[in-house]
């Protein structure tokens, strides 16, 4: 991995965080272990399925957890802490298990993306930066892995870089975008240190400093004679820009350079990028490739690919790295069980609203395949202790409507957490961004379309087990038997 | 100013931009001064008006411009660029002419929020960079100030840190929202950067980790003598959390402390901070606040205070932060002009859509007041070497239908853009944060209400001068000439 500046993100906390680690601290609670569940509620942009990401930058987060002395001086300004909780800020590390879904796997509504278990100081303390990291990752992942999927196959360029929201939703969210299946990323930063290809062509710009057209392109041809790509689009495309490429193209391939393609990024892409294929292939260069960029996002590009655009490469910006549609994940982070006396008590919050009501105790998250497709069947949330479902099938039943069941036959289980901290310790080897990527496509080969669809898609089924069910249910009664019926 | 972490942010840019940067160099047309404006298209959430943001994050983007060693060692290994490039990207410094409009300035589509006169290599290097930082907090500083708008007066929080898009736009969204009128933050690390309030109350963990909501607020309580606020809806807001609050909250006043109020986070705030508030008056404690979150944003808040909630401070997270019903300001990063021999000479990109053709050459943006009132009645655009418009009247056009006249007696003149950098030196004096606040209050205090409402605004005027739009329609028809008509 290459050298990322180290970063300051101790203090990127809500004020309330630091509120209850001092709470607990007076009161001496500060100590006892709790879990907290980091999942989110719905799938974005009304999709099926999503892909979980962030997890390495969670790492470093975490890994990199301590107060400088210039945090310790500022919180003390802020007059709320006594002395005794700031020098134990000064020890301050994070010395607890995590247990987490590896970036790239494809996850849904109520799946613990991370489990936290530690000390409840800690644990809570966290909350804020890794329900940041986390749910920003993910949500442009999932969104990146949906404009691919349009894509059919065809090269998606992420292009987005100066309409992200700051330096880091650039960087981390092109990082994103390659788990998502980009192919490369615009943005220079993310591929020092990430690894993986950079793309680009060039700006109007370009051609508008020069006098005319022809000069542009000719002085971009002298200073990239290996490979020559240009954008055609700053007067008139078909009558300006796609004759002045072929021309010089033809100049660049006479002196031994090469042609690569041409960049379309306005206009109707569909009658534009035929007109161009054609004029390109009689011109005698039918693998010059054209791409294409100019507000695109999954829709956008079934519909073009539908109308038969002739596109080899989609240049996408804004609203891949805006998320633009759904441009919040809401993840949430919930306690889930607290130590007492050496054991894990399960907690839960309810909620007027049925789907905020918490999945309470230690849990796991298993994936039930058909063994006959190797395909999902469904994610069954299970109690930490409960053995996995053994036998010759398994039957799945809705937490809502009970009555609907889904039995699978001669099936595999497989957990989807894995250890990652252990008594604060790394234990979990972060694979490489483009290891990670094809992690993800393969994730995606084990889902049916119908959970895949962009529009309309089939809920996949995500079912508690037998004993956390009657868990939740026993735990809700109890929590609302004192405000008895409405 | 307190320290930030110095930030790596030189290869935070689009390959394009190196490769036209190596390109210019190859041609030996890199020191050719030309002239960029940044600006956006469209007010966001279909507003009439946004707040300008983002200078003094650019200022240090700027400052800090230079490529390190692993920088320099990364950019080889792509292949792309030779020797003699590399070696000059060593001694690269910004060292060109920066105005911009101070942030906090109310702005309109068209009006250059910074304006750039540099070598090209530079000019076009910092595009990526600078778009994404100004477009980024004008957003989010947009989107805040219609919030507090429509808090007519309460107080706002910005609770948002968890649901950025990453860390930056936590910290640096929060920055933006403090200029939108935000009176305090969540985020602990922008508290610290900014010297600005943070705010912040305790979860449903804290209430949750206790056996039962009594113990869970004493425990709050004996932590916080200084000042408790309860967060009431864990269990049942009117029949738990609010009785349960006022039980501990006599408690904690007859001991000496002080009850500061509630936080309402889920159900129906109009409802229940009504029954809330006159829980709290009956009992004792009329100066106790209510705070609502819970999915607010700028409608939903109008609408609760239209129905009479009884909410004093609003906490408002999501939908602030990432500026959810328009995630992306459209920024653009335009050429203007280009010195041949000594002499700016005007550029433009024209489009088949009239709102893309950008306005050509070295310009000023000029405000237009009516003495009578102090408000603003329009902006200006005008060539940079025309005079101030003078004399007892001003007549503005629309540039799209210029029969559409607007005449202004009895005015005055404002230049919008101010010096910043001065041959890569900064020569501006950036203000606190709290000052840009103030400045931001006083300038939307200058603009009638009609371009200020929230929904179906009047058009703010956006004019240009005689000679800019002469200039511009000459180049046009210079440009469209050679393809006849369609």
């Amino acid at each position: 991995m290459r050298r990322r500046a180290p970063r300051d993100w101790t203090l990127l906390t809500d004020y309330y965080e630091l509120n209850m680690m001092y709470a607990h601290f007076r009161n001496g609670t500060h100590d006892r272990v709790a879990v907290f569940d980091l999942y989110f509620r719905e799938n974005p942009f009304r999709g099926g399925y999503t892909l979980a990401a962030g997890l390495e930058t969670a790492v470093e987060y975490l890994q990199g957890l301590r107060f400088e002395p210039d945090d310790i001086d500022y919180l003390r300004s802020l007059g709320t802490y006594d002395d005794a909780f700031l020098e134990m800020l000064r020890e301050f590390r994070f010395t607890g298990d995590i247990d987490a879904v590896p970036e790239g796997t494809v996850v849904f509504p109520g799946i613990p993306l991370v489990r936290v278990k530690a000390p409840i100081a800690q644990a809570q303390f966290i909350e804020t930066a890794l329900t940041n990291i986390i749910g920003h990752q993910t949500l442009i992942a999932t969104k990146a892995s949906r404009v691919v999927q349009a894509a059919q196959g065809d090269r998606v360029l992420e292009f987005g870089a100066r309409r992200a929201h700051g330096p880091d939703a650039a960087t981390y969210g092109a990082r994103a975008a390659i788990i998502g299946g980009c192919h490369s990323t615009s943005n220079v930063l993310t591929g020092k240190y990430f690894e993986v290809p950079v793309a680009g062509t060039n700006a109007h710009a370009w051609v508008q400093f020069f006098d005319d057209e022809l000069e542009a392109f000719r002085a971009w041809a002298r200073a990239m004679p290996a490979g020559v790509l240009f954008v055609v689009d700053t007067y008139d495309t078909l009558r300006s820009g796609l004759p002045h490429a072929i021309e010089v193209a033809r100049e660049v391939e006479a002196a031994g350079g090469r042609f690569l393609g041409v960049r379309l990024d306005s206009g109707d892409i569909a009658y534009l990028s035929k007109k161009a294929r054609a004029m390109l292939d009689a011109a005698g260069f039918p693998d010059a490739i054209i791409v294409a960029s100019s507000d695109l996002d999954e829709y956008l590009i079934r519909d073009l690919k539908a109308q038969g655009a002739k596109v080899d490469v989609w240049g996408v910006g804004t609203k891949l790295i805006t998320a633009l549609d759904t441009p919040a994940l809401g993840t949430v982070y919930k306690l889930a069980a607290v130590e007492q006396d050496g054991v894990m008590v399960p907690r839960i919050k309810v909620s007027e609203n049925p789907a905020k009501v918490t999945n309470p105790g230690v849990k796991k998250a298993v994936r039930i395949y058909e063994n006959a497709t190797g395909k999902a069947a469904g994610d069954l949330l299970m109690l930490q202790d409960e053995p996995l479902p053994a036998g010759s099938c398994v039957t799945l039943f809705d937490p809502v409507y009970p009555w609907k069941r889904k039995t699978v036959e001669n099936f595999s289980c497989r957990e989807l957490l894995v250890p990652v901290f252990r008594g604060g310790q790394l234990v979990y080897d972060l694979p490489s961004l483009t290891e990670i990527r094809d992690y993800a496509r393969h994730e995606l080969s084990t889902f049916w379309d119908e959970y895949k669809r962009l529009v309309n898609p089939e809920p996949y089924p995500v079912d508690l087990s037998v004993e956390l069910w009657r868990l939740k249910n026993e735990m809700v009664e109890r929590v609302r038997a004192p405000f008895g019926d409405d």
